[in-house]
Order: C-alpha cells, then sequence, then structure tokens
C-alpha cells in the first residue's frame, strides 16, 4: 500500500509519501506544493488542483491520509485552508484514492503512542520510524509524513498485516 | 455576458444563470445541485465538481458570481461549505470563467439598493427584476440568482453598458 499524506493549505500544501504496512512503513518522498500570494484564490486553487493531480500521476498512491480540520479561533483568515482542502479531497476521489481522515489526537496517538504529544515529538518519532538521518523540511512535510504514517499503522492493524 | 451565479453548500448548491449587463438581465435557469447526506464527503465534494462542470458545459457562462464566506458561529458544521465553494472556486478557474466574490452586502445593494436589506426584500426584487411569475425556489437557487444579477449590474456598471 502505498499513502499520499497531506497538510492542506492555500499558501504551502505539505506532502509525504510512504509504503507499506504498519510494520514496515518506507520513506519514498516528502516536499510541498506552493502558490504565490500575489494570486488570486481560484487560480492559487487551481495551481493546488494541478500540482496535486502530478503527485497523483508520479507516485500512483492507493491512500490519502489527511488531518481533520478544526476551528478554534481566527476562523475567516483559515478558510482558505478549507478551500484548498475541499480541492484535495475532491481531487483524491476522482483518482480513484481511498481517502482516510485523523485527527491530531489520533497523529499523536499512532506515531508516539502518546495522543497528547508535542508537535516536535511527533516530527522526531516521525524522522526515527522513517529512518531518515536528518528532520524533514519544511514541517508542513512532516506534518504529511506523520499522517501518512498513522494511516500506514492504523490500516495495518485493520487488515491485521501488512499490505 | 452570461453569469453562473453559485450559493455553495454540501447538501444543497444553489444556481441561477442570468444573460446581459446592467439594463437588461435576463433569467436563464436556475435549480439546485444536491449531494446525499449519507455519502461520504470526498464523494459528495466529486459530485458537486462533476454536476458544476456538468452546468458550465450546459450553460457556457462567461463569468461565476459568488458570495465571500464569512463565519460568525457553528464554525466547523459550516467547513463542509468551504470544501464545496473551494471546488466550485478552482473548477471555475479551471474553465476559464472569470470570478467575482460580493459580500452579502453588495449582493443587498446592487439588488435593492439598500445594503442592510432583509433576505425577502432581496429574494421579490430578484423576481421582480428577473420578470418571473413565481419567486425562484429553493431559497438555495434564489439566492445564486441575486449574486449573479448583482454581477450583471456591477460588471455592466464597470464597463459602461451592457456586456
Amino acid at each position: 500500500m502505498r499513502i499520499l499524506g497531506i497538510d492542506p493549505g492555500l499558501a504551502i500544501v505539505g506532502f509525504g509519501v510512504v509504503d507499506g504496512g504498519r510494520h514496515s512503513p518506507a520513506h519514498v518522498r516528502h516536499g510541498v506544493i506552493r502558490t504565490p500570494a500575489g494570486e488570486k484564490l481560484p487560480r492559487r486553487l487551481l495551481m493546488v488542483y494541478e500540482d496535486f493531480c502530478e503527485l497523483i500521476g508520479t507516485f500512483k498512491p492507493d491512500a490519502l491520509a489527511i488531518e481533520e480540520l478544526y476551528f478554534q479561533k481566527n476562523v475567516n483568515t483559515a478558510l482558505p485552508v478549507a478551500y484548498s482542502r475541499g480541492v484535495i479531497l475532491m481531487t483524491a476521489q476522482r483518482h480513484g484514492l481511498s481517502v482516510a481522515e485523523y485527527s491530531p489526537q489520533q497523529v499523536k496517538l499512532a506515531v508516539t503512542g502518546y495522543g497528547a504529544a508535542e508537535k516536535k515529538q511527533v516530527m522526531e518519532m516521525t524522522r526515527v520510524l522513517l529512518k531518515l538521518k536528518a528532520m524533514p523540511r519544511p514541517d508542513d512535510a512532516a506534518d504529511a509524513l506523520a499522517v501518512a504514517l498513522c494511516h500506514a499503522y492504523t490500516a495495518g492493524s485493520l487488515l491485521g498485516r501488512d499490505q
């Protein structure tokens, strides 16, 4: 099973590709999609769409793993994240990927064994579990790898074996 | 100029098609896209995408007119509206439509001459201006016609003539 983890946003979308099930998740690639602040919203969303289609075409993932979105404050400035997330969910479905959504707590629990872990701990465990020498950068890409890992462990566990 | 007005949502997307500039806006069609509550989010967003593509193919609009989104409360239950709106903005851009966003106040002002008009007044003026015998139903479709009208008046005014 190949998993594409996504940390959605409008200015920056983190992605992380992970292979395998829970016993041997392996790092494939990570990075970000960026859109320029000077462009209008519809054009930036189209850039996210086109680059995300290209990611799917390049890595041919079986599943999309993505965090659920919660807004506590500053809602209207965070709306662009929701627009981008809508485009990503639709596009994954359109390409036949299975889509798995996880809460931040589920990701922390899966990666560190502790649902209230600090962000730093999650990033460090992501690095260790994927046998990376350096911390994945930027944070958006590390977050995307973490949610991909979460799905590797969770889906692998549900299926009772590596995929 | 043919304008496609949209009132975004996940369960129901209102649409209204209006022809012409500010002196003679003419009603073409209105209606809704619906997605079933029992389906998962990514699949419902794909339905919105596919039906919206079909609307564009059928009516060949030059412009999308859509209200800006503001959240005052109940934010997390309103997130699906933002996902759907993201898909719609991206898709309009992808099909080469110009995209115009208006605040609720701008729509009220353009349609009734009064930026703090009641929803009922906006709907009644929309009906009158488009020479419709009956009130457009459901409300989502009437709202979509109102924002399309708003763009007809605003864009016509900016250009100094009917398009």
